[in-house]
């Protein structure tokens, strides 16, 4: 088990602004994970247009599928970022990036993730850490461990 | 001019799970500013159905105008908690509020903000500080200051 702490967040921020040689118009945060790192690179890279989509995994009999739906109206933009805290399997990324594409034609996209895992089938064009173990982020730990603890 | 740590929010964040008596099914995070508290609060209430919405202030030659934009499919939801980092002269919660309530009048919106101005004309359900100066978020200003000071 791997924590992410913020201040390690705040460093990767920098040095993800800094690897980003694309100039977005505007980021597409898969919900829930990526939204957080969406908030901060949309004001590190100064982008009012911060849109989110949703992508629930869940199981079927024979596999893992994933759910897409409240997909951005992303008219206007001709260069899209979109972004997610890590890349696993790599199937709601993949996912994400197939729709947006399919429905935005004249779009260029990129992708970006904090972690990523070697064994996915999808790989970001940014990616900063390799995920060898399960991560605990700040975002998913901070608040609830703390509330646990004040409970008992 | 008032600096609000990731601290502040952490603790502001286990303040607010304790003050939500309302249960709600998924937030609506009002982009950009509502993102990352959307993202904690999914997490610690449990709610995998954290949408958003887009709300971008102009000035026309009269007054400052709100344009909503993105606004997501609610369906199947029956308590939706909305989010804001900072209720200042009010108007973007109160059109964010009234837009989702008149296209989806069976659901219950509660509304919640870390700050708020007492000149505000929208007064959320679960407010945490009140504004008296100059926020500076830390999503605002620990990536992008730090950059700052790097380049020089």
């Amino acid at each position: 088990m791997q924590y992410y702490s913020y201040e390690m967040f705040r460093e990767d921020m920098k040095e993800l602004v800094d690897k980003i040689d694309f100039n977005p118009d505007g980021i597409v945060a898969i919900s829930r994970g990526g939204l957080t790192m969406a908030h901060f690179l949309g004001i590190a890279l100064d982008l009012r247009r911060v849109y989110t989509i949703n992508a629930s995994s869940f199981f079927n009999k024979v596999q893992q599928e994933i759910q897409i739906s409240n997909i951005p109206e992303l008219g206007g933009n001709q260069r899209i970022l979109i972004v997610d805290e890590i890349v696993d399997s790599g199937t709601s990324m993949e996912k994400v990036y197939s729709i947006l594409s399919a429905v935005n034609s004249s779009i260029d996209f990129k992708t970006a993730c904090i972690f990523h895992k070697p064994t996915a089938q999808f790989k970001p064009d940014f990616i900063l850490r390799e995920a060898s173990d399960w991560v605990e982020f700040f975002w998913e730990v901070d608040v609830v461990k703390s509330l646990r603890e004040e409970q008992k």
